[in-house]
């Protein structure tokens, strides 16, 4: 028996998230199903990060055990001939029986894009939030500064999620601006549900002038989900990579 | 009677390229339909670049004559509502009635993308060539140095295609890599039938071996477009911009 790390980029447009579901085309289900007809067993993958419908991925994890003799380093360049072109495994490697993707995670990087023009981008269509409205860049950027750190981040997590604790540490968060596109990388040893979109969708607020950049530290320790801005799209987002 | 420029970005790859044809959905038929539900009128666009199936565009130039009395600045919002979302138009504005996007235009700006490792990238599937084997990308640099200038282009223009002259002025060529991309800019005052496409591909092959750096100026003036390299595929290729 040998446990197989992958990594995995994907373009989330057309799946219904990462998770196996009935009914539905999931990520996680057609690579299970490219790995099965490689190996000839049943496989079943544990992904690191389970992204929403719409999410893409440069680089999620997951891990497998199989019996397959197919050399560990060879498999992403069999399995990317049974995969859609949208998926594609870019590495894989043989790990200790006892590395599982979720569970031995330290941290995770995300990417979030807006384009932010009056006209929408046929070529970032699926890629980026589109936000017609002039946003104050500056004002956006000021605001993320009060993010970083370790906080207890309920402000930013959805209604309704259910974990012990909403303590994280935010380690990074970068914005930047490139002629109509705003992409803000942040990372951090991990999120809650929407956490990331939250936060998007937050300093979009703080661009249009809905949310005063200075008040995102009261705002923040309030732990109330309705002080801080609408949830950004997920088809936006971007799981960049997951350290271990 | 008033002429309308407009500026046109969209993703080309479900497009039987920008013109018009019978039986097939191009760039140009669509955004025709478009413009004639907005205006009542039977509208006829004249694109500055005919790019082929696949090939995309952030700065497509067209115009067109109309009797409308829609402001010439709120075209492009007006005719979002009707496109579908892989084609957008970014702006529009009146010019002078002797205005024709093709035969005005004093100079072009392409950009091709390469995607090099040894497995393809799901989210740049249709948006960069993919070659698997490792380029040497320093040599394919010092190659480019021999592109620039005023020179008869023949090795770079696909073999049928006639045209009285094939002399071009490339102003300027710039390689770059950023991770496993490779993104080559090249500004011309004109440019011959798949000639980007060729100088792509050529690049590659100095990028694998095939073709000596230091040879490409000797296949230039040869004017032989067997000595050069192969003709990298549509979908990598992008029209940025349109110079008047």
């Amino acid at each position: 028996m040998r446990n197989i790390k992958i990594t995995i980029e994907y373009d989330g447009t057309d799946y219904h998230g990462w998770q196996s579901q009935e009914n539905a085309v999931s990520v996680q289900g057609v690579i299970e199903e490219a790995l099965s007809k490689l190996t000839g067993e049943n496989i079943n993958i544990i992904g690191a990060s389970r992204t929403d419908t719409g999410v893409h991925a440069y680089g999620q994890v997951a891990n497998f055990f199989t019996e397959s003799k197919i050399p560990a380093e060879k498999f992403f360049l069999a399995a990317n001939c049974q995969l859609p072109s949208d998926i594609s495994i870019v590495g894989s490697e043989e790990v200790s029986l006892d590395f599982h993707s979720r569970f031995c995670a330290k941290g995770k990087r995300y990417k979030y894009l807006i384009y932010n023009s009056r006209s929408p981008s046929a070529l970032l269509r699926n890629r980026a939030y589109h936000v017609p409205v002039s946003l104050d860049f500056e004002k956006m950027r000021k605001a993320a500064l009060y993010i970083p750190g370790k906080k207890d981040f309920s402000t930013f997590k959805a209604t309704g999620s259910s974990v012990k604790s909403s303590v994280r540490t935010i380690t990074g968060i970068e914005l930047n601006k490139k002629e109509n596109v705003i992409e803000m990388v942040i990372t951090g040893d991990g999120f809650l549900y929407n956490m990331v979109r939250i936060i998007a969708g937050t300093l979009v607020d703080v661009g249009n002038g809905r949310i005063n950049s200075d008040d995102l530290g009261s705002i923040i320790e309030s732990l109330d989900r309705t002080k801080a801005g609408r949830t950004a799209p997920a088809h936006g987002l971007y799981l960049m990579e997951v350290f271990y």
